[in-house]
Protein backbone atom coordinates (compact mmCIF):
# COMPACT_ATOMS: atom_id res chain seq x y z
CA UNK A 1 0.00 0.00 0.00
CA UNK A 2 1.70 3.04 -1.40
CA UNK A 3 0.04 6.25 -0.68
CA UNK A 4 0.60 8.63 -3.40
CA UNK A 5 2.45 12.32 -2.33
CA UNK A 6 1.36 15.31 -3.56
CA UNK A 7 3.38 18.00 -5.07
CA UNK A 8 2.31 22.25 -5.42
CA UNK A 9 4.12 24.64 -7.21
CA UNK A 10 3.84 28.18 -6.12
CA UNK A 11 5.39 31.46 -7.13
CA UNK A 12 4.45 34.81 -9.14
CA UNK A 13 3.08 34.39 -13.06
CA UNK A 14 6.23 34.12 -14.85
CA UNK A 15 8.35 32.00 -12.51
CA UNK A 16 8.21 28.99 -14.53
CA UNK A 17 6.11 26.68 -12.74
CA UNK A 18 4.42 25.29 -16.11
CA UNK A 19 7.74 24.67 -17.11
CA UNK A 20 8.83 22.59 -13.89
CA UNK A 21 5.56 20.45 -13.68
CA UNK A 22 6.16 19.04 -17.29
CA UNK A 23 10.04 18.03 -16.55
CA UNK A 24 8.60 16.37 -13.43
CA UNK A 25 6.15 14.95 -14.55
CA UNK A 26 8.17 13.55 -17.44
CA UNK A 27 10.76 12.26 -14.58
CA UNK A 28 8.47 10.69 -12.62
CA UNK A 29 6.65 8.25 -15.53
CA UNK A 30 10.35 7.23 -16.33
CA UNK A 31 10.60 6.33 -12.80
CA UNK A 32 7.19 4.10 -13.60
CA UNK A 33 4.89 6.07 -11.68
CA UNK A 34 1.60 7.94 -12.22
CA UNK A 35 0.88 11.17 -12.51
CA UNK A 36 -2.23 13.31 -12.01
CA UNK A 37 -1.42 16.83 -13.20
CA UNK A 38 -3.99 19.46 -12.23
CA UNK A 39 -4.61 23.21 -10.96
CA UNK A 40 -6.53 25.96 -8.91
CA UNK A 41 -8.44 27.51 -9.35
CA UNK A 42 -10.57 25.48 -11.59
CA UNK A 43 -9.26 21.59 -11.71
CA UNK A 44 -12.87 20.39 -11.48
CA UNK A 45 -16.33 21.11 -13.84
CA UNK A 46 -17.92 22.42 -10.44
CA UNK A 47 -14.53 24.52 -10.30
CA UNK A 48 -14.96 25.96 -13.51
CA UNK A 49 -18.49 26.84 -12.82
CA UNK A 50 -17.14 28.79 -9.65
CA UNK A 51 -14.58 30.67 -11.58
CA UNK A 52 -16.98 32.15 -14.50
CA UNK A 53 -18.82 33.16 -11.65
CA UNK A 54 -15.61 34.67 -10.33
CA UNK A 55 -14.11 36.47 -13.52
CA UNK A 56 -17.54 37.23 -15.22
CA UNK A 57 -18.62 39.68 -11.98
CA UNK A 58 -14.90 40.70 -10.86
CA UNK A 59 -15.16 43.97 -8.89
CA UNK A 60 -19.06 43.35 -7.98
CA UNK A 61 -18.20 40.52 -5.83
CA UNK A 62 -17.73 41.04 -1.86
CA UNK A 63 -14.38 40.08 -0.97
CA UNK A 64 -15.67 37.59 1.52
CA UNK A 65 -17.83 36.19 -0.79
CA UNK A 66 -15.10 35.48 -3.45
CA UNK A 67 -12.89 34.14 -0.96
CA UNK A 68 -15.20 31.26 -0.07
CA UNK A 69 -16.22 30.43 -3.75
CA UNK A 70 -12.06 29.90 -3.88
CA UNK A 71 -12.41 27.92 -1.11
CA UNK A 72 -15.41 25.82 -2.17
CA UNK A 73 -13.23 25.24 -5.89
CA UNK A 74 -10.55 24.09 -3.33
CA UNK A 75 -12.78 21.75 -1.08
CA UNK A 76 -14.59 20.07 -4.36
CA UNK A 77 -11.05 19.74 -6.15
CA UNK A 78 -9.34 18.29 -2.90
CA UNK A 79 -12.47 15.91 -2.36
CA UNK A 80 -13.27 14.45 -5.51
CA UNK A 81 -9.47 15.31 -7.50
CA UNK A 82 -6.96 15.28 -5.33
CA UNK A 83 -7.73 13.07 -2.38
CA UNK A 84 -8.89 10.15 -4.82
CA UNK A 85 -5.74 10.05 -6.78
CA UNK A 86 -3.16 9.95 -3.62
CA UNK A 87 -5.05 7.08 -2.59
CA UNK A 88 -4.75 5.25 -5.76
CA UNK A 89 -0.95 5.76 -5.00
CA UNK A 90 -0.21 8.99 -7.83
CA UNK A 91 1.68 11.46 -8.15
CA UNK A 92 -0.15 14.42 -8.17
CA UNK A 93 1.84 18.00 -9.67
CA UNK A 94 -0.96 21.05 -8.65
CA UNK A 95 -0.17 24.19 -10.19
CA UNK A 96 -1.27 26.93 -7.28
CA UNK A 97 -2.51 25.89 -3.70
CA UNK A 98 -3.57 27.78 -0.21
CA UNK A 99 -0.22 29.24 -0.30
CA UNK A 100 -1.23 31.33 -3.93
CA UNK A 101 -4.51 32.23 -1.58
CA UNK A 102 -2.69 33.22 1.37
CA UNK A 103 0.05 35.54 -0.44
CA UNK A 104 -2.37 37.01 -3.11
CA UNK A 105 -5.17 37.88 -0.78
CA UNK A 106 -2.32 38.98 2.34
CA UNK A 107 -0.60 41.52 -0.51
CA UNK A 108 -3.54 42.74 -1.43
CA UNK A 109 -4.74 43.49 2.10
CA UNK A 110 -8.39 43.18 2.05
CA UNK A 111 -8.73 40.26 3.94
CA UNK A 112 -6.15 38.46 6.80
CA UNK A 113 -4.38 36.19 5.17
CA UNK A 114 -4.02 33.73 8.75
CA UNK A 115 -8.20 33.63 7.66
CA UNK A 116 -7.62 32.72 4.56
CA UNK A 117 -5.49 29.86 5.24
CA UNK A 118 -7.76 28.75 8.19
CA UNK A 119 -10.80 29.00 5.70
CA UNK A 120 -9.13 26.86 3.38
CA UNK A 121 -7.99 24.58 5.88
CA UNK A 122 -10.95 23.97 6.49
CA UNK A 123 -12.94 23.60 3.22
CA UNK A 124 -9.77 20.57 2.54
CA UNK A 125 -10.02 19.00 6.14
CA UNK A 126 -6.64 20.24 6.88
CA UNK A 127 -5.09 18.90 3.38
CA UNK A 128 -1.44 20.11 3.24
CA UNK A 129 1.00 18.71 0.01
CA UNK A 130 4.11 16.80 1.02
CA UNK A 131 6.50 19.16 -1.08
CA UNK A 132 5.85 23.10 -1.74
CA UNK A 133 8.20 24.04 -4.49
CA UNK A 134 8.19 27.99 -4.15
CA UNK A 135 9.90 29.46 -7.48
CA UNK A 136 11.50 32.82 -6.26
CA UNK A 137 11.84 35.19 -9.00
CA UNK A 138 12.10 38.84 -8.40
CA UNK A 139 9.00 40.51 -9.72
CA UNK A 140 11.19 42.70 -12.45
CA UNK A 141 12.28 39.33 -13.66
CA UNK A 142 9.30 37.87 -13.58
CA UNK A 143 7.65 40.52 -15.86
CA UNK A 144 10.91 40.71 -18.20
CA UNK A 145 9.88 36.81 -19.14
CA UNK A 146 5.78 37.43 -19.35
CA UNK A 147 6.59 40.84 -21.82
CA UNK A 148 9.16 41.29 -23.95
CA UNK A 149 7.99 45.39 -24.19
CA UNK A 150 11.26 47.42 -22.52
CA UNK A 151 8.97 50.74 -21.58
CA UNK A 152 9.15 52.91 -18.76
CA UNK A 153 6.76 51.54 -15.86
CA UNK A 154 3.59 54.03 -15.54
CA UNK A 155 1.88 54.53 -12.42
CA UNK A 156 -0.30 51.33 -12.79
CA UNK A 157 2.92 49.36 -13.23
CA UNK A 158 4.58 50.73 -10.56
CA UNK A 159 1.55 49.82 -8.49
CA UNK A 160 1.46 46.29 -10.28
CA UNK A 161 5.63 45.94 -9.20
CA UNK A 162 4.96 47.07 -5.31
CA UNK A 163 2.21 44.73 -5.25
CA UNK A 164 4.20 41.71 -7.09
CA UNK A 165 6.78 42.79 -4.53
CA UNK A 166 4.80 42.08 -1.43
CA UNK A 167 3.09 38.62 -2.68
CA UNK A 168 6.73 37.52 -3.19
CA UNK A 169 7.70 38.51 0.21
CA UNK A 170 4.44 36.67 1.61
CA UNK A 171 5.42 33.41 -0.46
CA UNK A 172 8.48 33.74 1.10
CA UNK A 173 7.37 34.23 4.56
CA UNK A 174 5.44 31.23 4.57
CA UNK A 175 8.14 29.11 3.13
CA UNK A 176 10.56 30.24 6.52
CA UNK A 177 7.41 29.30 8.80
CA UNK A 178 7.16 25.97 7.03
CA UNK A 179 10.27 24.58 6.27
CA UNK A 180 10.10 20.73 5.97
CA UNK A 181 7.01 21.59 3.55
CA UNK A 182 8.64 23.85 1.24
CA UNK A 183 11.76 23.95 -1.20
CA UNK A 184 12.56 27.44 -2.21
CA UNK A 185 14.49 27.57 -5.53
CA UNK A 186 15.73 31.08 -7.12
CA UNK A 187 14.02 30.52 -10.48
CA UNK A 188 16.43 32.89 -12.30
CA UNK A 189 18.49 30.00 -11.93
CA UNK A 190 19.28 27.67 -15.52
CA UNK A 191 16.02 25.65 -16.37
CA UNK A 192 17.52 22.15 -15.56
CA UNK A 193 19.69 23.30 -12.58
CA UNK A 194 15.82 23.82 -10.66
CA UNK A 195 14.65 20.60 -12.14
CA UNK A 196 17.39 18.43 -10.63
CA UNK A 197 16.83 20.46 -7.23
CA UNK A 198 13.23 19.67 -7.43
CA UNK A 199 13.87 15.95 -8.82
CA UNK A 200 16.28 15.24 -5.99
CA UNK A 201 13.72 16.95 -2.55
CA UNK A 202 10.88 14.69 -5.14
CA UNK A 203 13.36 11.97 -4.58
CA UNK A 204 13.64 12.13 -1.18
CA UNK A 205 10.01 12.39 -0.69
CA UNK A 206 9.33 9.02 -2.74
CA UNK A 207 11.68 6.96 -0.70
CA UNK A 208 9.67 5.61 2.08
CA UNK A 209 12.46 5.21 4.81
CA UNK A 210 13.19 9.13 4.31
CA UNK A 211 9.44 9.36 3.98
CA UNK A 212 8.77 8.75 7.33
CA UNK A 213 11.52 10.47 9.45
CA UNK A 214 9.95 14.17 7.18
CA UNK A 215 6.62 13.02 7.58
CA UNK A 216 6.60 13.80 11.44
CA UNK B 1 -29.79 58.82 12.29
CA UNK B 2 -32.40 55.74 12.29
CA UNK B 3 -29.95 52.62 11.45
CA UNK B 4 -33.03 49.91 9.90
CA UNK B 5 -33.89 46.92 11.76
CA UNK B 6 -33.10 43.38 10.14
CA UNK B 7 -35.80 40.45 10.86
CA UNK B 8 -35.70 37.30 9.85
CA UNK B 9 -38.06 34.45 9.57
CA UNK B 10 -37.15 31.02 10.74
CA UNK B 11 -38.99 27.42 10.16
CA UNK B 12 -39.77 24.38 8.43
CA UNK B 13 -41.54 24.52 4.91
CA UNK B 14 -45.31 24.80 5.39
CA UNK B 15 -44.87 26.64 8.62
CA UNK B 16 -45.97 30.00 7.17
CA UNK B 17 -42.91 31.85 6.52
CA UNK B 18 -44.39 33.50 3.81
CA UNK B 19 -47.48 34.56 4.92
CA UNK B 20 -46.21 36.22 7.77
CA UNK B 21 -43.84 38.31 5.73
CA UNK B 22 -46.47 39.35 3.58
CA UNK B 23 -48.69 40.69 6.55
CA UNK B 24 -45.57 41.96 8.40
CA UNK B 25 -44.91 44.11 5.59
CA UNK B 26 -48.20 45.62 4.86
CA UNK B 27 -48.08 46.70 8.25
CA UNK B 28 -44.67 48.24 8.41
CA UNK B 29 -45.54 49.86 5.30
CA UNK B 30 -48.91 51.40 6.93
CA UNK B 31 -46.77 52.67 9.64
CA UNK B 32 -44.87 54.68 6.79
CA UNK B 33 -41.36 52.13 6.92
CA UNK B 34 -39.30 51.50 3.93
CA UNK B 35 -39.64 47.54 3.10
CA UNK B 36 -37.03 45.08 1.70
CA UNK B 37 -38.07 42.07 1.50
CA UNK B 38 -35.28 39.28 0.75
CA UNK B 39 -34.06 35.45 0.89
CA UNK B 40 -31.02 33.25 0.76
CA UNK B 41 -30.14 31.64 -0.78
CA UNK B 42 -30.41 33.50 -3.99
CA UNK B 43 -30.93 37.32 -2.77
CA UNK B 44 -28.68 38.28 -5.87
CA UNK B 45 -27.62 37.87 -9.08
CA UNK B 46 -24.55 36.42 -7.76
CA UNK B 47 -26.61 34.13 -5.40
CA UNK B 48 -28.37 33.33 -8.15
CA UNK B 49 -25.85 31.71 -10.33
CA UNK B 50 -24.09 30.06 -6.82
CA UNK B 51 -27.68 28.09 -6.44
CA UNK B 52 -27.58 27.02 -9.87
CA UNK B 53 -24.49 25.10 -9.42
CA UNK B 54 -25.73 23.41 -6.01
CA UNK B 55 -29.00 22.95 -7.10
CA UNK B 56 -27.84 21.18 -11.04
CA UNK B 57 -24.68 19.36 -9.22
CA UNK B 58 -26.42 18.44 -5.96
CA UNK B 59 -25.02 15.13 -4.61
CA UNK B 60 -21.99 15.70 -7.39
CA UNK B 61 -20.70 18.24 -4.78
CA UNK B 62 -18.30 17.96 -1.59
CA UNK B 63 -20.56 18.69 1.51
CA UNK B 64 -17.76 21.35 2.64
CA UNK B 65 -17.94 22.76 -1.11
CA UNK B 66 -21.56 23.01 -0.81
CA UNK B 67 -21.33 24.68 2.49
CA UNK B 68 -19.37 27.14 1.25
CA UNK B 69 -20.96 28.19 -1.74
CA UNK B 70 -24.11 28.48 0.59
CA UNK B 71 -21.91 30.67 2.44
CA UNK B 72 -20.61 32.38 -0.76
CA UNK B 73 -23.96 33.44 -1.33
CA UNK B 74 -24.65 35.13 2.18
CA UNK B 75 -21.81 37.13 2.12
CA UNK B 76 -22.39 38.72 -0.55
CA UNK B 77 -26.52 38.88 -0.01
CA UNK B 78 -25.25 40.70 3.13
CA UNK B 79 -22.34 43.05 1.88
CA UNK B 80 -24.40 44.57 -1.41
CA UNK B 81 -28.16 44.25 -0.05
CA UNK B 82 -28.94 44.01 3.40
CA UNK B 83 -26.29 46.12 5.22
CA UNK B 84 -27.18 49.35 2.22
CA UNK B 85 -30.84 48.52 3.08
CA UNK B 86 -30.13 48.88 6.86
CA UNK B 87 -27.82 51.87 6.27
CA UNK B 88 -30.09 53.79 4.76
CA UNK B 89 -33.18 53.01 7.55
CA UNK B 90 -35.38 50.36 5.68
CA UNK B 91 -36.41 47.67 7.34
CA UNK B 92 -35.46 43.91 6.50
CA UNK B 93 -37.70 41.23 6.36
CA UNK B 94 -35.92 38.37 4.81
CA UNK B 95 -37.13 34.51 4.51
CA UNK B 96 -34.28 32.04 6.34
CA UNK B 97 -30.84 33.04 6.97
CA UNK B 98 -27.90 31.29 9.05
CA UNK B 99 -30.19 29.60 11.70
CA UNK B 100 -31.57 27.47 8.83
CA UNK B 101 -28.37 26.62 7.65
CA UNK B 102 -27.38 25.40 11.30
CA UNK B 103 -30.15 23.46 11.72
CA UNK B 104 -30.98 21.72 8.49
CA UNK B 105 -26.84 21.14 8.66
CA UNK B 106 -27.00 19.92 11.82
CA UNK B 107 -29.99 17.53 11.47
CA UNK B 108 -28.67 16.42 7.48
CA UNK B 109 -25.24 15.48 10.57
CA UNK B 110 -22.61 15.32 7.70
CA UNK B 111 -21.37 18.75 9.02
CA UNK B 112 -21.16 20.26 12.40
CA UNK B 113 -23.26 23.07 13.09
CA UNK B 114 -21.43 25.18 14.98
CA UNK B 115 -18.58 25.17 12.24
CA UNK B 116 -21.19 26.32 9.99
CA UNK B 117 -22.20 28.48 12.19
CA UNK B 118 -18.87 30.13 12.01
CA UNK B 119 -18.66 29.90 8.87
CA UNK B 120 -21.64 32.00 8.44
CA UNK B 121 -20.55 34.74 10.85
CA UNK B 122 -17.01 35.07 9.17
CA UNK B 123 -18.90 35.81 5.84
CA UNK B 124 -20.89 38.15 7.16
CA UNK B 125 -18.27 39.81 9.52
CA UNK B 126 -21.23 38.64 12.53
CA UNK B 127 -23.95 40.14 10.91
CA UNK B 128 -27.03 38.90 12.93
CA UNK B 129 -30.61 40.04 12.79
CA UNK B 130 -32.61 42.30 15.08
CA UNK B 131 -35.37 39.72 15.64
CA UNK B 132 -35.34 36.06 14.00
CA UNK B 133 -39.20 35.08 14.01
CA UNK B 134 -38.99 30.80 14.45
CA UNK B 135 -42.42 29.80 13.46
CA UNK B 136 -42.22 26.03 15.22
CA UNK B 137 -45.08 23.49 13.83
CA UNK B 138 -44.73 19.27 14.16
CA UNK B 139 -43.62 17.86 11.02
CA UNK B 140 -47.17 15.98 10.22
CA UNK B 141 -48.91 19.38 10.34
CA UNK B 142 -46.93 20.96 8.74
CA UNK B 143 -46.45 18.45 6.18
CA UNK B 144 -50.40 18.29 6.10
CA UNK B 145 -50.36 21.85 4.60
CA UNK B 146 -47.86 20.99 1.98
CA UNK B 147 -49.58 17.48 1.14
CA UNK B 148 -53.65 17.16 1.40
CA UNK B 149 -52.73 13.51 0.15
CA UNK B 150 -53.48 11.17 3.17
CA UNK B 151 -51.55 8.07 2.35
CA UNK B 152 -49.61 6.50 5.04
CA UNK B 153 -46.01 7.01 5.12
CA UNK B 154 -43.52 4.40 3.42
CA UNK B 155 -40.38 4.26 4.53
CA UNK B 156 -38.53 7.28 2.64
CA UNK B 157 -41.47 9.33 4.42
CA UNK B 158 -40.62 8.08 7.77
CA UNK B 159 -37.03 9.14 7.36
CA UNK B 160 -37.89 12.52 5.92
CA UNK B 161 -40.13 12.67 9.03
CA UNK B 162 -37.29 11.80 10.98
CA UNK B 163 -35.19 14.26 9.43
CA UNK B 164 -37.69 17.31 10.19
CA UNK B 165 -38.28 15.77 13.68
CA UNK B 166 -34.50 16.49 13.79
CA UNK B 167 -34.52 20.04 12.08
CA UNK B 168 -37.34 21.24 14.56
CA UNK B 169 -35.09 20.15 17.48
CA UNK B 170 -32.39 22.39 16.42
CA UNK B 171 -34.01 25.51 15.72
CA UNK B 172 -35.74 24.79 19.26
CA UNK B 173 -32.20 24.72 20.62
CA UNK B 174 -31.02 27.93 18.59
CA UNK B 175 -33.94 29.84 20.01
CA UNK B 176 -33.19 28.87 23.30
CA UNK B 177 -29.79 29.39 22.86
CA UNK B 178 -30.50 33.25 22.24
CA UNK B 179 -33.30 34.54 23.55
CA UNK B 180 -33.19 37.99 23.03
CA UNK B 181 -32.82 37.69 19.28
CA UNK B 182 -35.90 35.00 18.84
CA UNK B 183 -38.90 35.16 19.25
CA UNK B 184 -40.96 31.43 18.79
CA UNK B 185 -43.95 31.41 18.03
CA UNK B 186 -46.62 28.26 17.43
CA UNK B 187 -47.51 28.06 14.17
CA UNK B 188 -50.41 26.28 14.61
CA UNK B 189 -52.67 29.20 15.73
CA UNK B 190 -54.33 31.13 13.31
CA UNK B 191 -52.58 33.36 11.26
CA UNK B 192 -53.86 36.65 12.64
CA UNK B 193 -52.87 35.16 16.04
CA UNK B 194 -49.23 34.80 15.20
CA UNK B 195 -49.02 38.39 12.77
CA UNK B 196 -49.82 39.86 16.05
CA UNK B 197 -47.48 38.44 18.31
CA UNK B 198 -44.89 39.01 15.68
CA UNK B 199 -46.35 42.79 14.81
CA UNK B 200 -45.67 43.39 19.38
CA UNK B 201 -42.32 42.12 19.10
CA UNK B 202 -41.31 44.10 15.85
CA UNK B 203 -43.02 47.11 17.48
CA UNK B 204 -40.36 46.90 20.88
CA UNK B 205 -37.33 46.42 17.95
CA UNK B 206 -38.73 49.47 16.38
CA UNK B 207 -38.80 51.98 19.27
CA UNK B 208 -35.99 53.91 19.94
CA UNK B 209 -35.90 53.55 23.89
CA UNK B 210 -36.51 49.72 23.92
CA UNK B 211 -33.71 48.96 21.23
CA UNK B 212 -31.01 50.65 23.11
CA UNK B 213 -31.67 48.38 25.74
CA UNK B 214 -31.95 45.52 24.09
CA UNK B 215 -28.97 45.91 21.82
CA UNK B 216 -26.48 45.47 25.16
Amino acid sequence: MTRGIWITLEGGDGAGKTTQAALLEEWLREQGRAVVRTREPGGTEVGTLVRDIVLHHRGDIAPRAEALLYAADRAHHVATHVRPALERGDVVIQDRYLDSSVAYQGAGRVLDGAEIRALSLWATEGALPDVTVLLDLAPDLARGRLDADDKPFDRLEAEKSAFHERVRASFLGLAAAEPGRFLVVDASRPVEEIAAAIRERVGVALSPGENDVSAS
